[in-house]
């Protein structure tokens, strides 16, 4: 993409950012350890994203607005090399109408979103049998065209982990319950949402369909109408089953999301500039667009608040060896594009480590890297510099996120910092993600672990992933 | 009304009821115990109406359905007398579009539902200026003239308590606010929702509009739209205040409730029969009606569960003294219609006493009366008997709730069992009122203090108000 040939440039005559004059005025832990007790950045960004943009959904004029405020804002706190990089989009938006109806025998509406990806029913809707599968591989029994003419239901049971593990194990009800029921014939497909809270208001998420002649290219998928439920609807429908007596359970589906065709979406990027540029920058990653129908508080805006706070608040401790680059990816939620075009755009440049904030901000309660082994003395020294907010040491090998396809890309090094989950999926994709649900408490932990974890990779003169010398730069940089 | 006769003459036919066989067979202790122990009667109520029925508008075919479904359950669990009470009403109904849409300074939708009794803006809906007042009493405190042509905002504090007395403190931005802003020149109303939860489900409910003449009559009241915001959108629609600098917040509000005119609604009465009819009845009472948001599962299938189940376990402990009559009312929500209807159908029929259960369904923690004064041995008796299930003795004189009008009408006996209410507004008039919300261990403990008191009740000889004679009825009946 030119516009990262641009920012290259544009970097090279803004060597030392503004916010790094005061050069070691204060120490990291000093920064961080303030962090802890009355961080406001993180804050300002999500309350500012959230209250004057609001939902951001992929590839609309909405995300572009949200790119917009966070260019502003992000030049407003100082950052360098702040670039909006555009990529085309295939853009599927939810429409207005979301409608279910039990029609018969007992004849009630039921709270429902979209999928992302679902087609439409037309706004007149479609009327079916609905046929219920308690789970995926419920679904995946059942006999080929065993569900022609039908609503297709997809339930599950799913609980609360402080890892979200359970995401793994429910998710495949969204990701690919609709193309396995379209495969046996049903005209829609209906899930209990992928969540774990009982309000009413689903879960909406991707769910993937393939192209006719069975690719995943999503601008040509064949997609039937797909929904998710709220775990109320959900539990109401499936006693509804009980208590039927065989009777046939008729569901009015109407669904009306359409494709608006190719549209442009970007990454935002921005940069706390390193003394040296020779060295391959700290990337910290988060995604700046939301599905339409939350705020985008806990899923993202408060990862883009936590990565730039603790960029901002690392200057604080002089200017950083290396850049530190933050990276506010588009598109996350429909399919990683921001992430993807990313990497594709800057494959060539090395990344000296990436991680990404993206599952809410809750405190965290792990460090994880892959490089244990190939860098001991870094991991372990990690490890101890966050042991006082409470971070134990993990022993699985981080893999990173949505966000940072760039270091997996590469083969890169990669930190996870892991969230307390908990809540998690009582918000993730739902009306419910808004600012209320911030803690403020345990934001600021966030934003003091990220402070001193990211300090210390950026202030690192050997490669993180080994540390032995860095491929292509002076040898010892020192400080 | 004609099918009170009806009622009356139905009774006389009926005198003992099925149920009532088997003659103290068992203790009303032993049978309370049980309640607490394994009530199914209450869950059975409520899982069946919510599932098969749903929301009960009033005035609508959904609650008429309602009325079939209760007396059809009545019936199955062998109360006499079992009927359909109707009366006509004014039924207004919320229509389909429900948007509040921000479009400048920080375009994004918020999360709206009408109030009862709300205007339409006609499906194009309207745009203006939102004027924010932070009080019922910061708008009364505006000069007449001065919202011409805007929209009123009215927030407000509300805290959760155990007694729900903050209702009464934050209600009134919702009661009165609209019929106060329209008098200051306001085009429309929007209001924080009067609840205590921070979802996104609207607490709805009704709103007073005067006639053009400055009447009551709701059915030529003439209102503006009016509706409620979520908590977490009126804090986002605050935020924008406090950062939108002095410009301007326009809001596109589109609402389409719609007045039906005169349909006919219902009381639903069913009765255990007592030994001696000349003895005025218990009346035990709920409403059967919802809002059409939630599906009327706290508020109020649950109470109707509870008032039923009682008078059935009172039943297996022998028939009764007095009849037990349920009394289902219609309309609640929407203006007492119900309510109202069966005071002035029955206004000359004496009740002995009058108790209802309309406040969620978690646990009783409070007993009062307004005879402890008159009979205070009664009021000890029944104060001692609850004593087990964690019941205080309360000082306040009950005033009944609702649904039993008549009680206070006819200046009779009142027993209010108070219900511990610090979730109620959580869920009171929203989305989330669904049966997962009730707590079976809490539901069983109000059947359990339900069946204590109903059965002292129901043996009593003489006059639950005062303790002598029965006014009209042989003096002594003994058991």
């Amino acid at each position: 993409m030119k516009t990262a040939h641009l920012l290259t440039a544009a970097a090279a005559l803004c060597f030392a950012a503004p916010l790094a004059a005061d050069h070691h005025a204060t120490s990291l832990e000093a920064v961080a350890d303030e962090a802890l007790e009355s961080d406001d950045l993180a804050w300002d960004f999500v309350e500012g994203i959230t209250t004057e943009v609001g939902p951001r959904q992929a590839g609309t004029e909405a995300e572009a607005r949200g790119r917009e405020w966070a260019i502003a804002w992000l030049n407003a706190q100082g950052f360098a090399n702040v670039a909006d990089e555009p990529y085309e989009m295939e853009t599927w938006v939810p429409g207005t109408i979301h409608k279910a109806e039990i029609t018969s025998p007992f004849a009630q509406p039921l709270v429902i979103q979209p999928l992302g990806g679902s087609a439409s029913t037309g706004p007149d809707g479609i009327t079916a049998e609905v046929v219920m599968f308690a789970s995926v591989a419920e679904l995946a029994a059942a006999p080929e065209g065993s569900l022609d003419g039908k609503i297709a239901y997809i339930s599950h049971s799913m609980t609360r982990t402080q890892d979200g593990s359970q995401y793994g194990f429910a998710g495949p009800a969204r990701w690919i319950g609709a193309q396995m029921a379209k495969d046996k014939g049903a005209i829609a497909t209906v899930i209990k949402s992928v969540g774990t809270d009982y309000h009413r208001n689903p879960h909406t998420g991707g769910t993937t369909f393939r192209t006719a002649d069975g690719g995943a290219d999503i601008g040509r998928a064949v997609p039937t109408p797909a929904g998710a439920l709220s775990l109320p609807d959900a539990a109401n429908l499936e006693r509804m089953f009980e208590r039927a007596d065989g009777r046939p359970i008729m569901m009015k589906l109407t669904l009306t999301p359409e494709n608006l065709g190719t549209t442009i979406s970007g990454n935002v990027v921005g940069e706390i500039v390193g003394r040296n540029r020779d060295l391959p920058p700290v990337l910290v990653a988060c995604h700046l667009d939301s599905w339409w129908n939350g705020t985008g508080a806990f899923d993202d805006g408060a990862g883009c608040g936590i990565v730039a706070a603790a960029a901002l608040n690392v200057a604080k401790s002089g200017q950083p060896l290396r850049t530190i680059r933050v990276l506010f990816a588009g598109a996350e939620e429909v399919g990683l594009y921001g992430s993807i075009a990313y990497s594709k755009a800057h494959i060539d440049e090395p990344i000296g480590v990436g991680l990404e904030s993206d599952f809410g901000a809750d405190r965290i309660w792990k460090f994880e890297s892959n490089f244990r082994e190939s860098n001991a003395d870094l991991h372990a020294r990690i490890a101890g510099s966050v042991a006082r907010f409470g971070v134990s040491n993990g022993r699985a090998v981080a893999s990173g996120g949505a966000d940072i396809n760039i270091s997996r890309d590469q083969g890169g090094a990669i930190i996870d910092l892991q969230q307390d989950g908990t809540r998690y999926f009582d918000l993730h994709h739902t009306p419910d993600d808004t600012l209320d649900k911030i803690d403020v408490v345990q934001l600021r932990q966030n934003v003091a672990v990220w402070t001193q974890v990211v300090g210390i990779l950026a202030n690192e003169g050997t490669s993180i992933q080994t540390g032995g010398p860095v491929p292509g730069a002076p040898a010892t940089m020192g400080e």
